[in-house]
């Protein structure tokens, strides 16, 4: 429970300074002028008062025991002493706005396991150290514990995130749009407390109606994933992940000390938790602002309401680019605003009230698309001509707002430093506003995104009865018994079998002699590959031939490997060939705390030139098996064009999920591909294929 | 010459109104607000005097001749006796403020007409009607000859469009940002001064350094496609076009009575013309900031500065997504700095000075990345914490982008409503700054877009001296004369061969015993096809045979086709089979006002699966057949994939380039199509065509 560290009753200043321009000065102005509820102490040997607040000596000194949040403004080194003083003193949460630690190497790290040993001793929790704080805005609590300069109005927002930077950033952007925020968190190192813990606090945090976070990679993947995917059931959680592209990745490793590479994962744990992304912080901050106060959408269909014509249709773009609709007016709705608009008002959607549309003019509109069930939202363009009584309007919107059966999204275009008036009736009405008609249109569409999630079909992770694991675990046990990675075709293709993975006819043969019997007894024509553990990429080594017609062609195929790559312990896979079908490729790779990631894709040309890969995180799910398919960009290719005949779907569907419960029980394989799988018209065959440990 | 409309030295309104909300008060309020520097002249039948300006009768008692500029705003029915009046005293330019003209029909169209009978007969040049007018923000002039609400800066931005609504909210958002604006004109229903014209004028203006424009649909492409050209090689114009999904179209049409279609060739020419575009306003806006007071870079090198570390990563992910790079520090800048900056600072690119970085440390950074040769432009990430010294880091920057030598972009992460005097200091020195570290990178990006716009290699219309345009001429002449709409397939090869377009072999001939004896002639395979002009869809009709071995082969063919098809006027092409090569299309469509549209596309199923076509206008240059061919998503498969050659490309550069030709010289032709064309590695072939009038 950390209702200590967000809402707490006294907060003590170790480093509580008199000095204008010093945090320890700074994190007591930001108590004061916030107008922080409890107790405030600060600590300071020399002075007698700090910014006119009697000072302490020493924590010791403080008349009270128990102290929900002390701050430390201090040198590193001496920390350790003061958590001491602070277990003594029963402090139940530290936050550590100084640096020195971790993030400065060794010496630094020496220090943080030192304080964090009297944390443990005394049951003290910390935030940071090397952060920013707290701010809860709540008016019961009014606790600004933190450095910064943003001063928050109350609201429904809860913003979390280890970078301080990037958090002040949508902090402010809230801010400077008039948007409350409830609680913010920048744990810095997070020695202690950790992200997950906020955000399942937050979670928990009845006035936070929206989360929003930002992270650049994840320290504890599956901590973060259960925590979000526990919060995001709840309330829409806004995330942006930074370091897409490989020059972000190493600007982030560069200040937070983490790994530089293009991090898949945590998309895809975004994706499978329900979180809503962004890849923009502007878009995020405006969504966030939507969510605060609007309904969820039933559905994607949006009656407009304008009263100029051009933003209407920027907002209309923008809408339908992101997959939302613009249906008609139903005839109800048409024949009532026939009788109470401008006879030159535009009836159909986006409807146009004309700029000298008035309050009953929005009203009607308002009221008729409420009732209209070819809607789902709306969205209100509003430029404040000087001519009509704007104040009005925008109390109709409010009220309409009020009933909050459909969600309303306004693009107020005006100017705010005139308009004064209007634009306090909509923000005290709760009514998101935004200047830009695209802005606007976006924050609606994150609403639709949002509902999407919601309504996505839970799916299931099959339960595979026919699978033999003890089997496939055997193999895998003697592989890693023999101290070989990577693992014979023998073994691959009985694995294959273990886990039900159709699989072409084969056997694992010895010698050229033998793979003309093997091939005469599968009849028709055949596949020969040399199979060795120093054979990596067969097709480059000439290790593979194919389509050979019969036993003799299929032994001198084998006697002109041998040849080629030495006999030395090489033994052949004789394999059915299989002409025709649609080459597919799949893969898993281990990814640390997440199991693995699956991907899949169209093979042949395709997967180099339009790298059509999709991935997804370990188990895949029904639905998730579905999806991936149908995201490739080339995905009608399986389901057949220009009157060619698709592939098999369930068995692809069957296949990406048997693959995922193989290497999410075999924990073991670090990759393994299936490539190519060929897809028919009527079930599927993976042809070659290779796991390393 | 438009002087007297946009520096008026007087301005009459007639219509001026003693009522507070009217647009007839409304605009001599805002001459008045805004300090017109000329006379005003409110006219007026019953008032003596408006807002406290001495009123008069009618124009006609004005004691000044030759206004430059007046409004009227008065019901439409008396605006082309007030026309006469201007007339006779010599008025120079009318706003017509008012609507009920041809917006509203054929009644309104007929005053429109009658009015202009008027102006044309004394020179009068018209604004509008159904308009908001012109503001020119020049201190000399100061005026304000609208009705809207935006009190703008003096600034070096001008701003066109014939939507007042879009025009506005872009206007309003350069005030909100603090960004002055030059010259604004809307011109609403546009029947006299066009919006071409205008540009024209702005494009001379030499305080308008940026010219921002926006755009549902053009009614005269061609005259605008020369304005923008012409103006766009002298400065930059910035353009948004809206109506782009089928719905918005469909919204445009309904406010402008325009045509609802997905306008492909407005984006053509705004590529051909040099123009920046933007599918966001407020990316348009924020980049014509950046315009407005910062030299073009003379590469894509960024230099980033920060002093923290989120925000320069998102700002690193969207410059490298826009194609920018992020170089190294020059072994001398990275010497240079870890000499100036705290032994913390991160002193690689982005540069990290620390939150506690100083202004000498800011300038350090600025100083070395101005002469260090790696870096074209500055992106500078600039938090204000409380405790370092952020007006003089804001002097250090304003004192280095007053140099010009490389432009600068500020992401300044603050609260203006607290750091004033440093929002003042970058902004009185003209540092273009943004709130948002997205936002601030695509301003960037915008500026680098527009240098890669410039230099563009000019390419030229290559001029094929092999045409025999007469011959081509005389079939086209032929068709027409014959009342058909379809060539014949013996017509379309002739056409081709007369342009020097490669084709197989071929002949047409009468009956199935003559395609035997063609065959025979050409040896080798050949192809069969059915020619009546009946005969559209070859392929589903069965009226192609393709890889006939031999002429008995053909003559079987042709002999079924027959049978399927009926005799009357059947004529078979016979033609050479080509096998083997990569399958493209080719196509042109009349646009009229433009030339044609020149489609180019990999052919098979990706044309349908993946829509990989990209178009362009004629003439089509050389340089552009080149990016045509490059912007291809699948443009990898023709230069080869997976060892496999690549296909000729010059000859591919060369047959758009003669397609361009034909279509230009044979304006007659509506569409046509090459498809398939097949490419070689060594040449290629046009092996079935279709031309229609």
């Amino acid at each position: 429970m950390l209702d200590s560290l967000f809402k707490p009753r006294s907060v003590a200043v170790i480093g509580a300074s008199t000095k204008e321009l010093s945090i320890g000065n700074r994190v007591l102005k930001n108590l004061i002028d916030f107008g922080f509820k409890g107790s405030i102490y600060p600590i300071n040997p020399k002075a007698d008062e700090v910014r006119g607040i009697k000072a302490y000596k020493s924590i010791l000194d403080v008349p009270e025991d128990g102290i929900d949040v002390v701050h430390m403004v201090i040198p590193a080194r001496f920390v350790p002493q003061a958590f001491e003083d602070c277990g003594k003193k029963g402090v139940k949460n530290v936050i550590i706005n100084s640096g020195g630690f971790s993030e400065i190497g060794p010496e630094g790290e020496a220090i943080e396991k030192a304080f964090m040993e009297v944390a443990r001793k005394y049951g003290i929790r910390v935030l940071g150290p090397n952060c920013q704080g707290i701010i809860n805005s709540d008016p019961e609590y009014r606790a600004y514990c933190n450095f910064t300069f943003t001063m928050p109005e109350p609201g429904f927002i809860s913003i979390v995130a280890l970078s301080g930077g990037v958090a002040e950033v949508i902090h402010q952007g809230f801010s400077a749009m008039g948007v409350g925020t409830r609680i913010y968190a920048s744990n810095g190192n997070a020695c202690d407390i950790t992200i997950p813990e906020i955000i399942r606090y937050l979670g928990d945090d009845e006035q936070t109606r929206v989360l929003v976070t930002y992270v650049e990679g994840l320290r504890d993947p599956e901590g973060f994933m259960q925590a979000v995917t526990e919060v995001a059931a709840k309330k829409p959680v806004l995330a942006m992940k930074a370091g897409r592209t490989r020059e972000g990745a190493k600007a982030a490793a560069s200040h937070t000390g983490g790994l530089a590479k293009e991090d898949l994962a945590t998309d895809l744990i975004f994706k499978k938790a329900g979180v809503l992304t962004f890849t923009d912080e502007g878009q995020l901050i405006r969504a966030a602002a939507a969510f605060a106060t609007q309904p969820i959408p039933k559905g994607n269909r949006v009656g407009i309401i304008t009263n100029t014509g051009g933003p209407a249709v920027i907002a209309t773009d923008v809408l339908v680019a992101a997959g939302l609709e613009i249906p008609p007016l139903s005839e109800k709705t048409e024949a009532f605003l026939k009788e109470r608009l401008y006879p030159e008002a535009s009836v159909h959607n986006p409807v146009d009230v004309l700029a000298t549309g008035t309050a009953e003019h929005y009203r009607a509109c308002m009221d008729a698309m409420m009732e209209d069930d070819n809607f789902d939202c709306l969205f209100i363009n509003f430029v404040t001509p000087f001519f009509v009584d704007t104040d009005s309007i925008a109390r109709e919107i409010v009220e309409v707002n009020r009933q909050r059966k459909k969600p309303i999204i306004c693009n107020l275009m005006t100017d705010t430093r005139q308009w004064t008036e209007t634009v306090r009736i909509l923000k005290e009405g709760e009514v998101p506003f935004f200047a830009l008609p695209s802005d606007a249109a976006r924050a609606l569409t994150a609403l639709v995104r949002y509902r999407n999630i919601l309504n996505r079909a839970p799916g299931e992770v099959k339960d595979f009865t026919d699978i033999d694991r003890k089997a496939a675990a055997t193999i895998v046990a003697g592989v890693r018994g023999a101290g070989r990675k990577t693992l014979l075709a023998g073994e691959v293709y009985r694995i294959l079998e273990a886990y039900g993975i159709p699989v072409p006819a084969w056997k694992v043969v010895g010698d050229a002699a033998m793979v003309e019997q093997a091939a005469n007894e599968m009849g028709g024509p055949v596949v020969v590959k040399a199979d060795a553990e120093h054979i990596v990429h067969k097709s480059d080594m000439g290790a593979v031939a194919v389509n050979l017609p019969d036993g003799a062609a299929a032994r001198k195929a084998a006697e002109e490997m041998t040849a080629k790559l030495g006999g030395e312990g090489l033994k052949f896979l004789v394999q059915q060939y299989l002409p025709g079908g649609k080459e597919v490729i799949l893969g898993a790779k281990a990814e640390p705390g997440l199991g693995h990631l699956i991907m899949f894709g169209i093979g042949g040309i395709y997967v180099e030139v339009l790298k059509d890969v999709v991935f997804n995180l370990t188990p895949v799910t029904s639905t998730e098996a579905e999806e991936m398919i149908d995201s490739l960009k080339l995905s009608p290719l399986l389901k057949g064009v220009r009157g060619e005949k698709g592939v098999d779907r369930a068995a692809l569907v069957e296949l990406i999920q048997r693959l995922s419960r193989l290497v999410s029980d075999l924990t073991d394989i670090a990759e393994m591909d299936l490539n190519p799988t060929l897809a028919f018209e009527d079930g599927l065959s993976v042809v070659d294929a290779r796991i390393s440990l």
